[in-house]
């Protein structure tokens, strides 16, 4: 398990690299809360969300003589390595689900990355990566469950700490948890940082439920990037060693997060990155007056625009 | 003329209604560049542009026991006017060109506003609402040429100060010239202000040449927001008195700029708000090794999406 030192290190690592991206503040009386709600703008990111943190902290401490790397996701952790590789010479081969969100798939390619479309799910993409990488040899960068990735994806959290020292709450959404095992480690003692879920992608719940990480399906608008087969061993161990719980969203109450973002910000968010803000705007996550809530808008890899 | 107390005092009165707007740095290496560049996202202010500040400056210095405001533009400034005229219970009557962008004539109407469609250009959208001023008594809220819309956009250049005090110069795209006027003004002594037109709609240029404001046609992508009859007498004496030129941008220069600010950061910028990055991405504006420019985007009211 990385700790907060092995975040600095990571953010010492890719920092030239990785985008510091910006927060915006929203009165509360915009959303209907008495605080404040300061949003992390991560969709800014390079390749379009928070996985080019990890994704740069992999490929940026692979041994010399690498040539290429491996790597599978629901598309937005392939766009960052893909990205990620280019930036640093190597070829990639990235595994997603041929149903995949449309953008996700062409930034890809995009980026240069030998694309392979997958029948079924994340898991079985994560199957055919390992079977590639034990073909020829490469490395896999895994989309959240190592210490390089989480290492790397807590290296928002110390941006966010610089940027809100005021904040009394950080929430993040949480899929396979690499997200929020990283932001967490790097905020460990400093502010309470909460995993947030969709109900039809209830990871974490149902782990803490029964005490282990456990296989479930994953539904609804945001399962193309919170949807893993179950919850990371790293997001499980800290959740339970932090005592945390996982909040739940209503599938019903993500698009309209998302629709409240592009008519009042004109940002363009991906269902999965709107999670957070659709718990303050159900009433989920309170935030009472002279309170600060910091949340975390990952990613705006899905361009189909709201109506 | 507003000098820089005025912009502070508009600051005071405005600061708790309008956003803060974040701005991100881009890294030289990514627009082909040797400097930083830094970019406000005013896009992400209310009713989508730097309008709203002037809107509410005009809106809060109304006389007690006025009920409505009228407005005309090419659609910005009039959503601009209907967001601030139903924050402060106002009615507001608005007057577009009936061929304006189709987002800015539906948030003019999101807003309550009673919209009035004119054929023509902005030009005969403001002498329809001159008319309906004077039949009705309403106050006209003007969208650059008068001391309370300059000061009310110059607050953006306050916060351009603090975000970015290293600035070597900052680029905002002129058409009426208030938010050029504006910023210069907040900015006088403290940093070069560069105004940028596309070569179509050259109305500071083609009046600096003449020796006071002329009538030109506006054409081109982003003359749905730089296109107005002519420059503003506010912009073309504090250009002359300030000895700055006006930087043109090519047409074909615009769009490209827009698709970049969406595949690099996924930013929905209208046409117009590209014009200062169009200029760095095309030479126009040379980002020498060690300099940093600041440039801002000024608007999202087009939501087509590039390719
Ligand atoms: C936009 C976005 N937000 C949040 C997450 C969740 O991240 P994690 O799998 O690390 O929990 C993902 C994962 O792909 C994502 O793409
Ligand atoms: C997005 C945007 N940028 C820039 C401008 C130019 O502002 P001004 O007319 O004050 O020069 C406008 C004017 O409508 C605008 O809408």
């Amino acid at each position: 398990m990385p700790g907060r030192a092995d975040v600095e290190a990571a953010r010492d690592l890719v920092g030239p690299a990785v985008r510091r991206t910006p927060v915006v503040e929203v009165a509360g009386d915009e959303l209907g809360v008495m605080g404040r709600v300061v949003l992390k703008l991560e969709l800014l990111q390079h390749a379009g969300s928070f996985k080019a943190r990890g994704a740069m902290n992999n490929v940026l401490s692979l041994h010399e003589g690498v040539e290429g790397v491996a790597a599978a996701s629901g598309g937005n952790h392939g766009a960052a390595v893909a990205w990620a590789a280019r930036r640093a010479g190597l070829a990639a081969d990235v595994f997603a689900p041929a149903s995949a969100t449309p953008a996700k798939l062409e930034r890809i390619e995009a980026y240069g990355a030998r694309l392979h479309r997958v029948d079924g799910h994340v898991g079985e993409a994560l199957a055919a990566c390992q079977e590639h990488s034990e073909r020829e040899g490469v490395p896999v960068v895994h989309p959240y469950d190592t210490f390089a990735t989480v290492a790397g994806a807590g290296t928002l959290g110390l941006e966010l700490e610089e940027q809100v020292p005021d904040a009394d709450r950080v929430l993040i959404a949480c899929g396979g948890g690499g997200l929020y095992a990283g932001v967490a480690t790097a905020l460990a003692g400093v502010v309470p940082v909460q995993p947030v879920e969709p109900a039809l992608c209830a990871h974490l719940h149902d782990a803490l439920a029964a005490g282990h990480p456990v296989d479930r399906p994953s539904e609804g608008v945001a399962a193309d990037a919170l949807g893993p087969p179950r919850i990371g061993d790293h997001a499980f161990a800290l959740a339970t060693a932090q005592g945390a719980s996982s909040l739940l969203v209503d599938e019903d109450a993500i698009l309209p997060a998302r629709q409240w973002l592009w008519d009042h910000l004109r940002v363009l968010a991906e269902p999965a990155a709107c999670v957070p803000l659709a718990a303050v705007l159900s009433g989920v996550v309170p935030v009472a007056a002279g309170e600060t809530v910091a949340l975390v808008v990952s990613g705006g890899n899905n361009t189909t625009l709201p109506s």
